[in-house]
């Protein structure tokens, strides 16, 4: 490659989103992947299969000009199908107007695309099998070992980017040679994650409603099931590591894994066949949130994506919020052609504090979903934020309709608003101030000159 | 040493302490220390030289039985006593009560009595010059490098102790060895520290208030000066490292330094002769927090001090709060004696969240520092604060009364307690429905009943 190339650390969601856009702005990418083309060989193991794509990921995918490529592998989801432990399920709309959803989608599906779209660009090419171990930052030198020919390899690019996941070399190496004073944190649930199924109809239809996220909420433990395109759905059961009465280490035997999904999920389990093969076999996974500062080393590297900042799924945000780093990215490479340093330190300036806040909202959002399920003050709010939003199509926002249907509020302001609305309601309702009888035009009036008051008294704090 | 022996890993503050209370208790106690024995070596660079030692460090002693050793070498001081601009000087009490104060101590000086104090048990032994380089999680084992012999040295003890600082080994070894989800933070300011000093008078005397701890609030910088026994006073200037007009960048000729003195800090110049050698040769020092968790690994390894949580210097607590870790230790010592493993998740149980929030309140007085310069709030506050403080010394606290006073209130409890009511404060200054005429009584009813419903809505919101 030549010294003036771009290197990019990874071919995963955000690395290939950024090569093709790139790409299509002239410059020369080299691309290098650690695992196997996807679109060849299953490297599937231990990764969700599918996730939820929103407005933030569809807009970032509009704007790199391929999402007609993506939607027809999109299936809706309009709301949330509760199940409760009798196996009885209520639907609850992601927000109280009609025409918004989420989407499921395979990672493997959309990452072939990408890659597909960004390889018709003749100055881009994909290394695949090219695995970073560690980039020198001053040299601005990254040290690869290429598994197909078992050789160390070294780039010396223009300007190296870190779109290598959770686990980034780039992150590991600005944290370890202390060329810079790094912050850096890694938190941990202590919940666990695993992947099951349910299996697609014989005739290939779905054996439960298709276009719907499914969410059994049990308190310290939930399963969720998305839609897949062959009929299937995947299943994800969030558990504690080791605490309390039911957890991934407790459940040890056949007999403690049957009964635990007869006693708690009767309904799912009986749409899940390969039940103990799938718990027995499947890895239980991590749930983390990283984040760092800053995300660039003197203008000549940029960490983006799970690189920079991995969160938890309990929003539905990572890929997209991936995503929409590329969005902001290219708003700056816009304004400042080719100067970098200028590009990379005011996206950092924009993105650093919206990042931290959805990966905040995820995890209050884990600890939300399991109140949810106990708590008569959370249940009262949802009916009234939904005939909010069905009355006020145009003005009022839920947090969640905030962070996921409108790109043009960033987290950090969809999390300080929607904290404050959702604490003025649960304070409005335990006060008795508003109930399901107040007129909906005061129940507007009331929420929102609450939730000014509380933005307003945080702010005279110092709190914001 | 035996394979029942305790080993603590660093000699320094929180480890003597400890050291001593083990032995006390009748434990074989090995310590190791990285650097030579500060009783004989000058080992200070780099290190503050003196501390703010205060209620929860004084109780930790006492309990130690080492209070009347440790007294004697402290200076009380009263409260700050506030430089401006052009010299004018301004007290302000640590409380309204009369008789509260902190003190000016040696880190040094105290750490040779906790050395010598722990010496007389000929259970405990400490060497030195014995660094840690790694402790093998699963094996129990540390690896120690001597630097007098400059040979490796293995050691296996029943129990580890790491309370080796900052930098700890022991930290490091539970963040690589990944052999638990461990959850690790480090956060850095973006400024720096660099420490300088006022000479003794010629008879020995203190060439300005003794009795205070001076500070000279700027905004973005600040210097401090803390009095040492010999007459001479440590000074500390905070200043950011690269950012703004004034920087330890930009401070790069004599005549910028001196100059940035003359128009800042004018009457601290004048006690300042070596000013230029000393900004010229000593080192700036960066100020991180870091909090990470577990503290143990499966009950046989302890962090403890500022290897499980260093925390910035703005509220005088580093010290205060890693002897605190040996008090509540110690409770749960004596609670399942030599039931290791429930002591250490009891103990972290505890602590952790009392240490992860001075470590926020560190941080949080860093920026009201700086805005209680220019906020016309914040002097109103302080001043009814103060009132209030006088006139009701058992019942009101202010919440640098609850952090520095009050060895009763865990700093968790003390941060929810006392951020509810500075937010109360400076809400009913702004909204005029308190001022320096509002009636005493009335004063305090206002301020208790609007804290209350602060800290109640924060519940309901379950932000807490």
């Amino acid at each position: 490659m030549t010294n003036n190339t771009i290197l990019i650390i990874g071919a995963g969601l955000s690395g290939s989103l950024l090569a093709l856009r790139l790409a299509k702005k002239g410059y020369n990418i080299e691309v290098r992947e650690s695992r196997k083309d996807l679109r060849i060989a299953d490297i599937s193991a231990g990764k969700s299969i599918n996730l939820a794509f929103s407005d933030r990921g569809i807009k970032a995918l509009t704007s790199a000009g391929i999402i007609d490529k993506v939607m027809p592998i999109c299936i809706p989801m309009k709301g949330r199908l509760i199940h409760d432990i009798k196996g009885n399920t209520f639907f609850s709309a992601y927000s109280g107007r009609g025409d918004k959803h989420i989407n499921s989608i395979s990672r493997g599906d959309l990452n072939a695309i990408l890659m597909d779209e960004a390889e018709k660009y003749p100055n881009l090419k994909i290394l695949f099998e090219n695995e970073c171990k560690k980039v020198n930052l001053k040299k601005n030198i990254a040290h690869f070992y290429n598994h197909k020919t078992n050789k160390k390899e070294q780039v010396k690019a223009r300007i190296i980017f870190g779109a290598d996941g959770a686990g980034s070399a780039l992150r590991k190496s600005m944290f370890k040679q202390r060329e810079v004073l790094f912050s850096f944190s890694q938190q941990w649930l202590k919940h666990g994650y695993k992947e099951l199924s349910f299996p697609a109809a014989k005739n290939g239809g779905f054996l439960t409603e298709k276009n719907a996220l499914h969410i059994w909420p049990r308190g310290t433990y939930m399963l969720i099931a998305l839609p897949n395109l062959d009929g299937s759905f995947t299943v994800t059961l969030f558990l504690p590591h080791n605490d309390g009465k039911y957890s991934f280490k407790s459940l040890n035997t056949t007999k403690k894994i049957t009964n635990f999904f007869k006693e708690q999920f009767p309904d799912a389990l009986e749409l899940m066949p390969n039940l103990i093969t799938e718990f027995q076999e499947n890895p239980v996974g991590n749930l983390g949130t990283i984040k760092c500062s800053p995300y660039t080393y003197k203008g000549k590297t940029l960490l983006i994506g799970d690189a920079a900042h991995a969160v938890v799924p309990f929003y539905g945000q990572g890929m997209n919020a991936s995503f929409e780093d590329v969005t902001v990215l290219f708003k700056y490479i816009d304004l400042y052609p080719d100067n970098w340093k200028k590009i990379f330190s005011e996206y950092e300036k924009e993105r650093k504090k919206d990042t931290d806040a959805i990966g905040d909202l995820a995890v209050e959002n884990f600890y939300e979903m399991r109140d949810h399920v106990a708590n008569p003050l959370f249940k009262i709010k949802r009916e009234l934020e939904r005939k909010l939003e069905q009355k006020y199509p145009d003005t009022y926002f839920s947090k969640y309709s905030m962070v996921t249907f409108n790109d043009s509020i960033p987290y950090s302001q969809a999390m300080i608003k929607g904290n404050a609305q959702d604490k003025a309601f649960l304070n409005l309702i335990e006060d008795k101030k508003i109930d399901e009888s107040t007129e909906i035009s005061k129940l507007l009036e009331k929420i929102n000159s609450e939730t000014q008051r509380i933005i307003a008294d945080d702010k005279t704090a110092h709190l914001q």
